[in-house]
């Protein structure tokens, strides 16, 4: 499977990518236009992220629940952005059970509608706020231009909508959400994201306010990883979400919805993989350890599996995801160079030396070559291993985390950010322009702001474009 | 919420099952014909069916992945039995981003036809083989009559789907996928369902053989709880499924699929539910204990909830799924109620006097009044209540197994079928009709052939209808 090399990223990203997405069995081409079938292997990556992320939804105060997945046609009229943003990527249910509807049913784009619709069924009076409900499903939006994971017809995702008695109570859980979701991608994912606001042009259709976690693929180019939704009272007056208030008013609520999705998978990918192909995070990686048995003869080989056997049940035992490769009539160099492209974190190399010496050779993903190998003792197997996984984990962060800022130029001019962005960099600058403005960036040099972060240096600087003082500083970048 | 009473099952078990299911709080009507929104303490439900299901499903081998949800049309046709089973059933995306499509698009009911298109490029040699694929999904069937998680249009569900070099190992997963349900609804449902083989008339269409476990409700209907079919080759013949053995021969594959669903939780309802609502086996429940703080002064107030809290984090810590119910204005006899129409499996109750003592008071839901009740010492809390909860979930499993065995009857005359059916239990004959007698049988008793069960007296007998002598016994009931 894994005979040619795989395309060098920095001779062409875009089809390195898609190879390995393919080649190391995370994805296959689907017959149904712009849709993937996502493999096990990919699939893993997604269970993962999901278990990291469920986990922090359900700490945060969250209950899952589970909405339709069609809404009337009529439900996403309500809202007035809300249709102008999504209407050209549905797609519509005309005919059911052998008959043309009545109303046609549109497959969930995303679910404010029929969520709002139900919230307004559910919330009476205060007693009943904050309301914070989550759902993992998947949804359709019909683009144009597909790849596996970043974008795709029908996804898979999680989205909370939640609702609020107050703006500020509101904007508090958006601002929780959205820190929710850089703790996953920084902690599970290795992911070093900047979390930042959207300007107007990229918010989501309907809402105050959006917010991004953005990352630095390692083309350079800008993914947005998770987004959380200030909504203001925009669909709450749209479907009619009020509450009745302690001294008796009746009121809007506020609300809030937030999602992250399977496009994660595709960012852990271009975050971490490098030439050989992927690069696994050992949090998400569905084989932490791979063991590949080495012998000549046969009378090697059961000595050979009998430690490969016990080491394995050792690592199974203590909760490391360890698969061992024992298919007959491929080398070991094989095996070296697929599990290398399939991106497991750690090798292990049990040979007919190692048996009698009661060692064990350990290669780590990360590091190339001799410098990143080590010969252990087979005593201290567990220990060796979980520590180099953690080491692993750590280093990919850091890895990304070091490109990502060498690859952010402070520009204090708009020449200047003409020619960090022609450069492939992302470029930092002092902004207070118009949506106009932001549109001629764009046409000019393919750059969109991706945020405005929340961490930066707050002193006052001119805007790179109109020379007005502001304090405001955005980060252009080309992007997914 | 809860104060007016439930109505009795036996008064209107339908009646009941609705109300239960609404006012449990299980789920919501949808604004969406024929679908429901699974509200947080449904989904919490099948969240822990889920995860002891998906446990057993990757303990036997099988690996998560995820196919599209739409299916070209063309697709369900290439299989004949499967499209006449489907047909009527069909929900069609015709346009998507805003243009008629070519070739409308299915959403799918089961997805045998594009599992099975990607099986056939990813099965080469008999080295692919086994295949074992499960998915956790969505599908649509445009079903006239619903209920809520019995029957909606849209339903939550897992389907395996496996390819095999041989019939009898594709047999041999089949049957052991049942077992897998038959342990999990079992073990972790309480639900004493029956193995057994659908007969010709009830098979999945376009399977060779379909299992079945079959569960009796308090109303003695029967329901399909889960199915696992044994595809044979018509599925690899329609989509070209083939492999190549090891003498180099080019074989058609032999495939199975299995699915269960969100009728699981219908099921709990209808199988332990009572008069007074729910009873939800420990296993699958959101809250297995929920305190009740009882004071009448303010001063006892903080005592009691002091006493509360900590109680509250010794059970959460060992992993008890606790709850407090500390809702102002609300009397403990309304909590009292509240909670055992939603099935809590234990009650504990802490007033000032049990502070004083060191005392609380455990109520069993499955057990009324005073007999129910036990007095612990606090310093034996956590023992008491995992005790407690073990002795419920097994108790459940009895009573629902006696009963259940109470009401299948011994037949020898098709008279004494009829007049047990008449009665609304479930009628054990031996059997060797044919369809045509099969469905003459439905239309004179409204019963049909639930299973052949696997566990019986395999003594020879005397069918039923024809007389001929006969070893197969069959199961009849009125179903679901």
């Amino acid at each position: 499977m894994s005979e040619q090399a795989v395309t060098a990223q920095s001779q062409d990203f875009s089809r390195w990518y898609n190879e390995i997405v393919y080649r190391a069995d995370l994805a296959a081409p689907s017959p149904v236009r712009g849709c993937v079938i996502i493999k096990p292997y990919g699939y893993e990556v997604w269970e993962a992220i999901k278990a990291g992320l469920d986990r922090r939804i359900k700490e945060t105060g969250h209950q899952n629940a589970y909405f339709p997945l069609f809404i009337p046609e009529s439900y996403i009229r309500r809202e007035a952005e809300h249709v102008e943003g999504f209407s050209p990527e549905l797609a519509v249910v005309t005919h059911a059970g052998g008959k043309e509807l009545e109303e046609p049913l549109v497959v969930r784009p995303t679910s404010e509608t029929v969520i709002g619709e139900a919230f307004s069924d559910w919330i009476q009076s205060y007693r009943d706020l904050p309301l914070l409900i989550n759902q993992w499903a998947n949804v359709v939006r019909w683009e144009l231009r597909t790849r596996p994971f970043l974008r795709t017809a029908e996804f898979l995702w999680q989205e909370g909508h939640t609702a609020h008695a107050t703006h500020d109570e509101a904007e508090a859980e958006t601002i929780q959400m959205l820190d929710v979701y850089a703790d996953c991608a920084i902690n599970e994912a290795a992911i070093p994201v900047i979390r930042g606001e959207k300007s107007r042009l990229e918010r989501f259709a309907g809402a105050l306010r959006t917010y991004t976690i953005e990352g630095m693929m390692r083309d350079r180019r800008a993914l947005q990883c998770g987004t959380s939704h200030n909504l203001g009272q925009n669909f709450a007056k749209a479907f009619d979400i009020r509450y009745l208030t302690e001294s008796n008013v009746n009121e809007y609520c506020w609300t809030t919805s937030w999602g992250l999705t399977t496009r994660m998978v595709g960012a852990v990918v271009m975050t971490h993989g490098d030439d050989k192909g992927l690069r696994l995070p050992p949090k998400l990686a569905p084989y932490q350890v791979v063991i590949v048995p080495i012998y000549r003869k046969d009378d090697q080989r059961s000595a050979v599996m009998g430690t490969v056997e016990r080491l394995r049940k050792l690592l199974d035992c203590a909760g490391v995801r360890v698969h061992v490769d024992n298919r007959e009539g491929q080398s070991p160099g094989f095996k070296f160079n697929d599990w290398e492209m399939r991106g497991v974190p750690v090798r292990m190399e049990i040979g007919p030396k190692d048996v009698e010496n009661n060692n064990a050779v350990l290669a780590r993903r990360d590091v190339p070559g001799r410098q990143g190998k080590q010969f252990i003792s087979q005593d201290g197997t567990l220990a060796a291993v979980e520590t180099l996984l953690a080491d692993i984990q750590q280093s990919l962060l850091e890895d990304a985390r070091a490109f990502r800022d060498a690859h952010i130029m402070d520009v204090s001019s708009y020449d200047e950010l003409r020619s960090v962005i022609d450069e492939g960099d992302w470029a930092r600058a002092h902004w207070d322009g118009s949506d106009a403005d932001e549109l001629a960036v764009k046409d000019d040099t393919g750059a969109t702001i991706r945020c405005f972060p929340f961490e930066q240096e707050t002193e006052q600087g001119l805007c790179v474009l109109s020379g007005r003082k502001t304090e405001r500083v955005a980060l252009f970048a080309k992007a997914y």
